[in-house]
């Protein structure tokens, strides 16, 4: 019945918002919205009509209705940790934010099938704790794990530290409900391990920003809890033997390798400079890093030894001996107890504050083939330095992703220094080397350009054709991951 | 150019084919055409104009915007393996099938990076010999192995009996070069493990049956050969205990099973009738019988004990052991050889074949969730029974995937059975759980009538609208998968 009624006066469509999801949960006192108006880089910013917090899908879906029938762009929001202003309004559209904070139930959990249920808003810690309840885990992991959500978590196809094993958000779920452009809801929350009945709708809205419809819930895969773990911090002799290492411990530990970070002498150097509590994990210069943990659900790994060990830390030590003896790894510090271990994660988790706290910098998130990281490391380390710029790097090196932030060097002023041609250089060799621009952060508003330039013709064709097919109104977060035809 | 040409009369549009691809490679007499025309099961046929036999993408691109000039359906064709009729001409509309075989190249392999580009005609056996070479394994495998092709793995989105480890072949592909229903071409085929630049192009034509343009290569996942392996037939107390088995055996082994199929009396008793040389691996009646193989890369598994067994083996044996105590496994017959692992693959590699030779036999291709396939068996076997049919099931149990086959129970007379209402019966249980009408053969041609029935309507909307969108002429193998709407 919404759909027939054209509301323009905007004190009616707050009425008719508040028919839907009720007087307490459509906020539109300017103090009140403030918050929902930009995400964690505070960099981008709209005025929004109103925020509503629906309950339900079907409050979500008569949301859309009514704003398609007065076109209204609609923005969904889950925890604003997003570093691409994908979550927020927009200018020049009549907006309303669709949190989706209120749907935050975990509905079910399936012991014997491991497999969850949960609802859009479920921030990802909470699902981590359901999980654990039941000696399972849900193994997403990132930063920013005690705020995002679940529907953000899939709309950017998240990515973190495990993905080396259990692959990224996307791989984790095996249906999807959501709302369309359009206000009608797709049930997919299936748990099958195997259908095929048709287009791959949940792989499509998943890593859509938003932009085709509003996912409300999901079902995930649940792994067996570790039994035993060993983390590590090593000194490597360069990323082309940090490869070769990765897969001498795949191979030596049956895919275990849960974590396999890069984390270079400058990433540490700056981490230690500003949180001067952290301590650095090896003496000297640490010019190739990496933190390095591998896990096992199999109790006999996490048997006990002759020597008092533990059989995969031994077997773990065993090899990163016949790797020294090699050449490949040029020192390391095997993790003695939760508290080292709890210290190394706490360094690689202090990086984007770091770099944050020590003064401007440039994101870039990028992705390279696994067997092409060195090349592009060295060559473009070198051209940064001499453009006068630091890269400050980390990386998921296990899935080839590089958050590679350019800082101004030594001595150097940020604001003249070469940005522009920096960026440039970066995407150059990027693209000859079959890179991608966004691995795991997502496009937003903030690689809008990058995307008109670097991403192919044919597909920015097919996706403009998807999104005029599925939101001919262009109402569902306008402006966002689709750079304008 | 060839766009703006109108070609009607057969010969010139022959001609133009042949300008494409060449005079040897357009098949137009009949006795080189009729092989192209139905696939396996012989059930599915009709004629087509022509049979173009490009050797290139670009070829491939020519001939779609060739046929979309014309007003030609495209078939596009594999190793005509399929059980559905997904891959052959329809009736009704002047048809052009373009086989891939020619496409039979293995770009490259990327032994450190662990990935390799296959063509979409290249075989699957083809490309696990490849991988073997450098002691890596492309882990997809079912009995078609020596004939289907990589588009076809790719296009009905193929499993078989190693997905509970590695995945569906959606989940061993990095990326896709393909020919969209505009004559367009996307290269993505860039291997990397994280890239989000926006809408999941690939898995949309992933499993979509050649209906949102074609294939022409991919990049897969490789994975380090394993080292160790067990092999054990199990009977197993029932099927409730068999998902408890499968997640202790999980557990203990850290993930190591590569397969776990259903095998009950009934389909090892016809196996067994139809080739009297297959041993039955247990004695005695068997109700729930389980294959399972658990493998491992890790050189320490492969290790010899002091008893002279390896370290895998023992493992297992030993957790047999405990389940058998516990009621769980009531007998079990591990492998002490590899004629013996051997003799349990062929045994079960020789189901579809022992069916068909049986007698008249329907296949259903379902999945459920694991928690709910104990129920669903239960049910519906005792259903089947009632109704004078003989379930021949097997299945792969730990994806939730039944290859449920009705043939006529003892004494009874196919054609005097109720086929409808059986099919019904299972379809309202099936939807009761939460279980799929097609988990891994496709949809084609055979399950358009259960598509329309059971399919969510809203998805079925959202699919016609991105065909609509990506091929307005309806060019690329129409009347497959998708139900007139």
């Amino acid at each position: 019945m919404i759909e027939a009624i054209q509301i323009t006066d905007p004190d009616s469509i707050v009425s008719a918002l508040k028919a839907v999801v009720g007087e307490d949960h459509v906020l539109t006192r300017p103090e009140d919205v403030e918050g929902y108006l930009t995400d964690w880089t505070g960099q981008y910013r709209a005025p929004a009509l109103a925020v509503a917090r629906p309950a339900s899908t079907a409050e979500v879906a008569e949301l859309i209705k009514l704003c398609n029938a007065c076109n209204i762009a609609v923005v969904p929001q889950g925890g604003r940790t997003g570093l691409c202003g994908g979550g927020v309004p927009v200018a020049g559209r009549e907006t309303l934010v669709v949190s989706l904070t209120r749907m935050n139930a975990v509905r079910s959990l399936d012991v014997d099938g491991r497999t969850v249920i949960a609802e859009a808003g479920v921030v990802l810690e909470t699902l981590h704790d359901a999980a654990l309840k039941h000696d399972l885990v849900f193994p997403l992991m990132f930063g920013a794990k005690g705020s995002c959500t679940i529907g953000g978590n899939l709309s950017t196809n998240a990515g973190g530290s495990n993905v080396v094993r259990y692959g990224n958000t996307r791989e984790l779920c095996l249906g999807i409900e959501a709302v369309l452009p359009d206000g009608s809801v797709i049930n997919a929350l299936t748990g099958l391990r195997k259908d095929n009945t048709g287009y791959d709708l949940k792989d499509l809205l998943i890593g859509a920003e938003g932009t085709l419809g509003i996912i409300t819930a999901a079902v995930f895969k649940l792994f067996p809890a570790p039994k035993a773990r060993s983390t590590a911090f090593l000194s490597v002799a360069g990323l082309d033997s940090a490869l070769k290492v990765l897969n001498r411990l795949q191979d030596h530990t049956g895919g275990g390798v849960e974590a396999f970070e890069y984390m270079p002498q400058p990433a540490v150097d700056v981490i230690c400079k500003v949180f001067p509590a952290i301590r650095r994990p090896l003496e000297g210069k640490v010019a190739t890093g990496i933190l390095v943990e591998v896990a096992s659900s199999r109790p006999h790994d996490a048997a006990e030894m002759q020597d008092g060990t533990i059989r995969l830390a031994t077997e773990v030590t065993e090899l990163l001996g016949e790797l020294m003896e090699e050449g490949l790894v040029l020192d390391a510090m095997v993790a003695q107890s939760e508290q080292q271990r709890a210290d190394l994660w706490k360094m690689r988790e202090a990086i984007l504050e770091a770099i944050t706290e020590n003064g401007p910098a440039h994101h870039l998130d990028l992705s390279l083939p696994l067997a092409r990281i060195a090349r592009f490391v060295g060559e473009m380390d070198a051209e940064m330095d001499r453009l006068g710029f630091q890269p400050l790097t980390v990386g998921h090196l296990g899935d080839g992703n590089l958050h590679y932030a350019l800082s101004a060097a030594k001595g150097r002023d940020w604001d003249a220094l070469p940005l522009e041609t920096a960026k440039e250089k970066v995407f150059a060799l990027l693209t000859e080397l079959g890179g991608s621009f966004s691995a795991e952060h997502g496009i937003g508003q903030s690689k809008l350009a990058v995307m008109t330039k670097l991403k192919e013709p044919a597909q920015l064709d097919v996706m403009r054709s998807i999104k005029r097919a599925l939101d001919p109104g262009n109402i569902i977060n306008p402006g966002k991951l689709l750079p304008p035809g």
